[in-house]
């Protein structure tokens, strides 16, 4: 594909208008002010639209798309206890996949390609991502609340492993297994400490929750005299490439622990206004030089998997946190949502534009009023984008959407799946 | 027109499936779950649709939408003073007119058919207002920073005086003329008297700033010895029906005085947080009973007038800083974007469907990913609907947004002359 006549964000996001840029074999071959004399195949015109990185989603549970909406308002005990959990005790593999393709329709619609899972079935959300050409790291969320408990003998570890041998990388990488502990308050100190050997053994990278809500982080203290992220520390998670969601209780110990490591911290502003977890220190990750990423969370925390919603409000948000109106700039932000959540997926030479760089892209209409007018093109897509003026969705060079059309779904049939699994499991319980 | 098969939310925002609603004269004239025998015209099919009110923003600038994007992540001072105020000193007529023409093209498209709007050269905001068949309630706002200036003698007042003989309830009451004081730390207790006298004796609405930042708020109590609300109580402002933007810093006595002057909040929770103001309580002002509306302000502090991204900042925020996941239900909140913002702008019988109401009606399409499965409808809209989802935005029975298309102006000749505006102010200065 040759996109003619496009603005661009270049890789240190500098706005260039009227650029063409040429596709081939998944990459960016070409990008110029002039237009190529090789043949790219069919032509973009792109006069009044911005190509960008397409987004990738540091953290989600993308099944959970089939919750959207069915329990709000209540305390944390009562929305997990009374609903999530016997909820999700009834999904089976259909359902799984079900909710993982409507999230993918979601995700892609939106511009995101790619997303950091946690959930369990991966066989599941494995089929749904490989038809559906977006990329994915799948972990199970390994818990064990028995400390005789051995890793061996967890059903999701099981899994993992399983799952770790015939299908990490499948699709040429797109999807790829990591390991996982759900969280310190849902583990054993034997479990985790399995966890980190089996990920630096096996060479894959590992995603936790961590610090989310404050009692979590206390109790931790109480529990094991240390912070969750010393804990984890101290059990050699941090010994292979971590990708921590939430952060929002981090101490100063906490922060350099991260820094040291390498981790990247998958903040999710969003969920947590949502589910009153707090406000995570963001600026100060970024003033360090954390690697920050942006996830959403699953869909009944968010309730969207539509990254734009979520890194809007990561660009105002840690402004008012920190008092501070200059915190936090849109090249910050729009790195966390692209390149550093590219990173954060052990995907190397994904997440800006450039040439040679994988392409997953993604084609904004900025020919819009409420992008208009245009004073600096950084400023109008953090804070004015809305994920709908998305029209063009690209993973690996191949177009997943464009303008109202899916290329890799049904978008009919997988509403139809979606709801259909949602009616039976409600009928269950 | 006749809304066909269509969901809606009924006046107390129950979710009924399936409906036809007849609409004539402006008004809604059938609601039923038959079709109606009488000819209501233009059949509109709406079968996987929802019909829910339109959208009332309480507190813009809407002409500064022409700044959208132009400073950012400065402090407020710099904001100010480098940026926002030599930019809005070579505003001339026209330039306000083309900016509150791509306001109007933001908020039709995003279903917000009225707002209450401060600025100046209220003439042009009102050509642009009569011409788009939006509503909007518009006050100039007032500021004096001399003692012994004059009310009489202030250009804004003057202004105010004469729109108000000449435009006050033009186009059928769609334009309103309020009062102003643009805030407390802006003007004098002579000039503040004057206008809570003027709007007492001419029987309109006053819309003021109160208490947005801590430093205005704790700069008047060393000034006057008391808050920002007491002192405007004082000078006999809440005489008249008030609407007072942002509140963030309000006292416990605060509250009471707004509560028993039935002041409308407009609550800007998402410019709160990109100018770094702070975290207004809201879920005190709902739990008392003062009727709080929802404001995008200016584009230049939102970057959007996409009242549906400030629906969901206000649905997830409130929650996180009362540390309740509980507070703030769907219904509230969308009761402060519809109905309470209606209030505020003494727009009687608007902002809810019920036979015999204005027919100030929007349809989303819901047959979305990303407002699948339905659960709870309104836990749908608060949450996951996005302005996109808008496909059709009617204000008294006239259609001004269909399907991409506008009806009421040309959407390219508005961007063009916005931008025109833009490049000719940035040539001077």
């Amino acid at each position: 594909m040759l996109f003619s006549k496009i603005d661009l964000l270049d890789e240190n996001l500098r706005h260039k208008p009227e650029q063409y840029v040429g596709i081939s074999g998944g990459i960016i071959d070409y990008i110029g002010s002039e237009k190529p004399d090789k043949d790219y195949g069919e032509e973009y015109y792109g006069k009044g639209k911005l190509l960008m990185p397409a987004l990738y989603n540091a953290h989600t549970h993308s099944p959970m798309t089939l919750l959207r909406g069915y329990a709000e308002n209540l305390s944390l005990h009562d929305w997990l206890h009374e609903m999530v959990f016997p909820f999700e005790a009834k999904l089976n593999a259909n359902d799984i996949y079900n909710g993982t393709m409507l999230a993918i329709a979601e995700m892609i619609r939106f511009g995101t390609i790619s997303f950091t899972d946690m959930y369990y079935m991966g066989d599941e959300v494995a089929r749904a991502v490989l038809e559906t050409g977006v990329k994915c790291n799948f972990s199970y969320g390994i818990t064990c609340f028995q400390d005789e408990c051995e890793y061996g003998s967890l059903r999701n570890a099981k899994e993992s492993k399983k799952l770790l041998e015939r299908l990490h990388n499948a699709g040429d990488g797109r999807f790829k297994l990591d390991l996982c502990i759900h969280g310190e308050y849902t583990s054993t100190p034997r479990i985790v400490a399995a966890v980190a050997e089996h990920a630096a053994a096996e060479d894959v990278r590992i995603h936790i929750h961590l610090s989310e809500t404050k009692s979590e982080h206390e109790d931790c203290k109480v529990r094991h005299g240390k912070t969750p992220a010393r804990y984890f520390r101290d059990l050699g998670i941090f010994d292979s490439p971590v990708t921590a969601a939430h952060c929002v209780w981090l101490e100063d110990e906490d922060f350099e622990i991260l820094l040291e490591a390498g981790a990247t911290v998958a903040a999710c502003p969003v969920s947590n206004l949502k589910l009153a977890s707090g406000f995570a220190n963001v600026t100060k990750m970024l003033e360090m030089g954390i690697n920050v990423a942006l996830g959403t969370d699953g869909a009944s925390s968010n309730n969207n998997l539509n990254l734009f919603k979520d890194l809007h409000t990561f660009c105002v948000l840690y402004k008012c946190t920190s008092s501070d109106p200059a915190a936090i700039t849109p090249k910050q932000a729009i790195k966390c949502a692209t390149v550093n959540g590219a990173k954060s997926q052990g995907r190397e030479n994904c997440g800006f534009i450039k040439k040679g760089a994988a392409a997953d892209l993604i084609v904004l209409n900025t020919n819009v009023a409420h992008m208009r007018p245009v004073h600096d093109m950084l400023n109008n897509v953090a804070f004015a984008a809305q994920g709908s003026d998305v029209c063009l969705t690209m993973a690996d060079g191949k177009v997943l959407y464009k303008d109202g059309e899916y290329f890799t779904l049904d978008i009919e049939q997988v509403i139809y799946h979606a709801e259909k699994s949602t009616g039976d499991i409600l009928e269950l319980i």
